[in-house]
């Protein structure tokens, strides 16, 4: 398998997770957007949109599926319980299972909501000569729950989460200045610098992902992370709730350019 | 009353139309943020919701006010019920009253949504040396029903609604450059020139506010309005609703610049 994942369509690509392929999709589908998932039951449907309006930066909502739908203009002829190469399940805010297919969890009560993610900037920033530490590194991103609270909405509560980067101190503003152009996948960072400031204590030990080495003459640099609504899941406890797995995410047919501000 | 309306403050002009006061809002306030409402019983809340996220030029949320909440952080120790000028009521989607108070009406299941208003980018246009034809001519703006469809959401549907203001042609590329950077009050115009391609067939009978004299050398251009929710509502019919009545907005707390991106 020496495909260029990079030079897949978002269909082949999303084909290939349907099969059962299982990776990380940092780097995946150059120029396509990609997406995080939260799944919940109706009941919960105007709690989650209002948690992601009150959030905006973590959780920029690109499409919402309608109760039962499985697919719509995100992922054209796709299918949203098998298309992502993992998912993972709650019950009652717990963690149960990580799964590759939802297919048998699937409730017609189900809305599906499609959250902007901020592999969809990294194509840019490439472009732009900034280095990626964990696609140089070969790894998933590493995440990291904060101590920053996110603005609750009925019973949806939870700290932000944040994805790392680390950037060269003298592109630090470029980085900045590029990722703000893209408000609906998280636009510019959330944190620059101390991760003791935000709540976390180890950039060795991520949350969610895998840890990356901080080259030498780089700098930590956090953004919005649209695992965010797992994390409220984990908190505010609905009976049912589904994500993708860390990482793992929708590659949706939007062009990158779509989400780009003047 | 010789006041200029442009120097209050939010509270100081909120305390004026709680009073009972009853005029168009534009030029009030300079430099804060003015809004749309829209409000809806609990059960109408999701699908209006995601009609706002599914539309956002017309419809921009800045925030929302929880089931029987009456303030909140853009309008501080005010009262939503009393602090606009005046507000439509709507019964099974038919405009029934014209009100300049809600308390009657008030029920504890009532969801309201604050919604960005074009009047907010004036002063930048202002500033920028850009003449506002309705202001120059002591009127409201004039807003017009489109045929262009929203997008839908469960129940709730309709067209578009706009609003017009002349500008001379060397400055439509000003107006829009800079009504650009405020996507959270409407951004960008949908439209710029011949009306009957949008469906509007006589500027001079807006279907809502007042008509404006379109000056020699301008050229009409149409933006987003904040009344399109209430043009959903006469759609589709939920029970009761209420707006705020066209032209007659909500004055925030919330600084225009809160709205401008990089």
């Amino acid at each position: 398998m020496s495909t260029d994942v990079a030079a897949l369509t978002p269909a082949e690509a999303r084909a290939r997770f349907r099969d059962g392929l299982h990776v990380p999709t940092s780097g995946w589908c150059a120029g396509y957007a990609q997406a995080n998932l939260i799944i919940v039951p109706k009941d919960y449907a105007f709690d989650t949109l209002l948690f992601a309006q009150r959030n905006p930066k973590p959780c920029p909502i690109l499409g919402v599926l309608d109760a039962g739908e499985t697919t719509g203009p995100l992922l054209r002829g796709g299918d949203i319980r098998t298309d992502l190469p993992a998912y993972t399940v709650y019950r009652d805010g717990e963690l149960v299972e990580t799964v590759t297919d939802l297919s048998e969890h699937w409730r017609d009560d189900l809305v599906t909501f499609i959250v902007g993610c901020s592999f969809t900037f990294e194509a840019p920033l490439l472009q732009a000569g900034i280095p990626i530490a964990h696609i140089d590194q070969g790894c998933n991103v590493p995440m990291y729950r904060t101590s920053i609270r996110c603005e609750s909405a009925g019973r949806m509560a939870g700290p932000m989460v944040v994805s790392m980067r680390p950037i060269p101190a003298t592109r630090v503003s470029d980085a900045v200045r590029i990722t703000s152009r893209y408000p609906a996948v998280h636009g510019a960072p959330v944190h620059v610098g101390d991760p003791s400031r935000i709540g976390i204590s180890d950039l060795s030990r991520p949350n969610f992902g895998e840890p990356v080495t901080v080259p030498d003459g780089t700098i930590p640099v956090f953004w919005a992370c649209g695992v965010t609504p797992q994390a409220a899941v984990m908190e505010s406890r609905p009976p049912i709730a589904f994500g993708h797995a860390p990482g793992c995410m929708l590659i949706t047919d939007a062009a990158d350019t779509d989400y780009l501000i003047p």
